[in-house]
């Protein structure tokens, strides 16, 4: 069963995703190593995701700009924990126009460092504040091994960087952005994931503290997919970033930052595709409907042309294939694509006022009149295949999610079925590195007011500070 | 007059940029060399330049894609007029990791390589054609001499690659994008460019022939802005590009590219700016409309929001300035950072059923019934204001086209007020160097089916072929 050119999803996990990105035309290895080329398919995703988020961004308030993409090594050095955290992953440019620079300048692995540099000069009152920013663009960062979407030494995101003239501010949006990114990933990408505080020890370098959304995948591993981080007044500290507060002193700023990269086209495939493709959920989805004609015949094609403007009116990304391809040949494509609903459209059916329509995340096929209030219908059916593929996904999160008591349970856990592992932990470093010696099991984060699940630590027995989610992550 | 921080254009036109671009908050210079920050206003410009056009590009059948940012020499070379072309601009990243690459990487300069490297494997049949593939992106230039969005090191543009089954296509298609940037230009940008053919000397490197778009500033200078290359079978054949035609022959693919950059933003501001800063043709303005509540009245308050819900649901961009500013300082505000309409309400007027509209172009105040039919009244306003930019940018080009029989009337031309200049050439790269001798004139374009204006080549005298207009280039 399932497509040819697909390796089945529970026989080889990995080979499986790599087939489905091959076969749904998302993106393609390059000749340059560790980089990827997003085809059209995959594009379009990172498209519809741009435009929801942007939108939500700005409704609060944001606005784009567009850093540099390179960074003076001495700038990039001001800041110590960052620099230390990134160093082992920039790629250097060190020539230009046929010449040695003076000096190297990083490829942005991230843009901390240049939105201080700017704030420096651009800030001087609390009138001017708060500056809430945000840029669309590419980074790198140097890895060694790489995976279509999931790591590649480029990659596309969004980076949201803010300053303002009170900790209390600057923390509210800090969740705020992670809010938007729990948002997101629930109501249009289908995907029920956690979120909470990274342990110090997994926090983004040069943070006071990372929030982070972490989704599960479809083999129990985990995916770190947005992170908010709250920076207090270090960078502001290292680059001197400064204004004149309320009380007429000088003070440095509070800042945040939040991104979210094309990683997440990965975790929609590894969350709900199949052994026949791709499977989108309609929010998300580039073309929601397909409308195939089948045989030659005019009514079939007065009916196709009449469902695709009445959808289109209503606001529905639709499409009529009418290629020269078989009706076989086009049900197999606009699956293997991951359509979410296909809308068969023949002569003989239409002889009886039928037409079929197929869902493709259960790919049951149904049938309904021909003359029936086809936006209505369609909505429906939408929105019915967006809530049941949030539901599949939770209810497989939720049989992935297990508790653990000692170290035995944790090693029980991971050598049979990994997943998000809920456990007591004491806070001490030395735990987070034993339980790392388990498949390179980390701690995905700490559940704010989580419950107490135990009192001692699952690892040392000592008491237990905080619940803690635990997971092997991509 | 004028604004004071704001430079007069007939004064020191260089300078006057510089100023309208800094009070305008368009963009900032940064710690990089020759890179620049687009800010928020800037930002926004370039995102309604990009929303128009890619939705152009969608009609007309493309899609978008992300090639790699990095080009590897070896590749790079494969075409050898490109990379004489390119490789004095090239920056070369040659560390990644903390270790040395064992080859350099180009930042990508632009990306007909990538594109063929792409193409050779994802392509068999005629059935596979046309591709049509576009991307927005960032590309680095090692220029030396920068200035805010005319030239810099790293600068934001989309690039079109597009293959084709036969010449006849590719040419059709390398013919509508020109047609695509004219039409921007004329009726969104409201600058009457010119458009022709790049002689082979200032074609782009690699191409079979170069058109091209040219816009004439304030001042009499020339602006390249958008270029549309056939490229033949050329990097076909360097990259190994061939197709499976419908007579069952290998044939190499016939290839197109096409491009527009941030520095239209450049050629906007010095086309139609002036003294007071910015001003914006109302279909590029990202916002085409603010309010302005005077004092602090109920009833102004509430005709404020009643306008705004008005307006903005006719699909109008605008917004009510209601910060702490006084109203002298809001008014000059939206007049420097060129919002084509003002709406003043204020209490006394009220009471006469009056409100105060200002033009930014003309900067005349108008005064119309405060229960006039608001929306007809703006669009009406709006449409008139586009078309006014428009005549008086085309008054200003007319006026600056000069033609030219002799190197005297060139000269004369040059030294006096430099301009389109319309002359005749004998199709002579020698020519071309002799007139660049006068204060680097270069030839623009061929004028395609031109009036023949003269028997002689402008420069040597002997037989003219072609029609050519020459100027001053930024």
């Amino acid at each position: 069963m399932g497509n040819k050119a697909i390796t089945e999803r529970d026989k080889d996990f990995a080979q499986w995703y790599t087939d489905v990105v091959r076969a749904a035309k998302l993106c393609d290895y390059s000749s340059v190593k560790g980089c990827m080329v997003i085809e059209p398919n995959g594009y379009a995703i990172w498209e519809k995701m741009q435009e929801i988020l942007d939108k939500k961004f700005k409704e609060l308030g944001h606005v784009n700009v567009a850093m540099p993409v390179f960074i003076p090594e001495n700038l990039l050095k001001k800041e110590g924990e960052l620099v230390q955290g990134f160093a082992p992953e920039v790629a250097w440019v060190t020539q230009g126009g046929s010449k040695d620079l003076e000096e190297r300048l990083a490829f942005r692995p991230t843009s901390e460092t240049l939105f201080c540099d700017y704030y420096k000069d651009h800030i001087s009152s609390y009138r001017d504040l708060p500056k809430l920013y945000n840029q669309w663009c590419n980074v790198v960062r140097w890895e060694k091994e790489t995976r279509p979407f999931l790591r590649s030494r480029e990659f596309w995101w969004q980076e949201g960087h803010t300053i303002h003239a009170t900790e209390e501010e600057a923390k509210k949006e800090t969740d705020q952005m992670m809010e938007v990114y729990r948002w997101f990933h629930h109501e249009i990408l289908a995907i029920p994931s956690v979120t909470g505080v990274k342990t110090e020890k997994e926090k983004f370098a040069g943070a006071e503290y990372t929030l982070t959304n972490e989704a599960l995948m479809y083999n129990g591993v985990a995916l770190q997919s947005g992170t908010s981080h709250y920076f207090g007044q270090k960078f502001a500290k290292a680059y001197d970033v400064k204004f004149l507060n309320k009380d007429n002193k000088q003070e440095y700023v509070y800042q945040t930052s939040w991104g979210t990269t094309t990683r997440m086209i990965g975790g929609l495939i590894m969350v709900h595709s199949d052994d026949y493709g791709l499977v989108l959920p309609p929010r998300i989805a580039p073309k929601q409907v397909v409308i195939i004609p089948i045989g030659d015949d005019e009514k079939v094609d007065k009916l196709c042309n009449e469902y695709k403007d009445k959808l289109s009116r209503a606001g529905i990304d639709c499409y009529i294939d009418n290629t020269d391809k078989s009706p076989g040949f086009k049900f197999a494509e606009a699956e293997v694509n991951g359509i979410p609903v296909r809308i068969e459209v023949g002569a003989r059916d239409l002889a009886e006022n039928k037409i079929t329509v197929a869902r493709r995340d259960t790919r049951e096929k149904l049938t309904t009149e021909a003359d029936t209030d086809i936006v209505t219908y369609v909505k429906v059916l939408l929105d019915t295949i967006q809530r049941d593929m949030y539901d599949r996904a939770k209810e497989r999160r939720d049989k992935l999610t297990f508790e653990a008591h000692n170290l035995e349970d944790m090693e029980r856990i991971l050598n049979t079925q990994p997943g998000f592992i809920h456990a007591m932990w004491c806070g001490d470093e030395a735990c987070e590195n034993r339980i790392k010696e388990i498949k390179g099991c980390k701690s995905r984060c700490i559940v704010e007011d989580g419950e107490r699940i135990d009192d001692k630590c699952v690892c040392c027995g000592k008491e237990a500070k905080h619940h803690v989610i635990w997971g092997i992550q991509y």
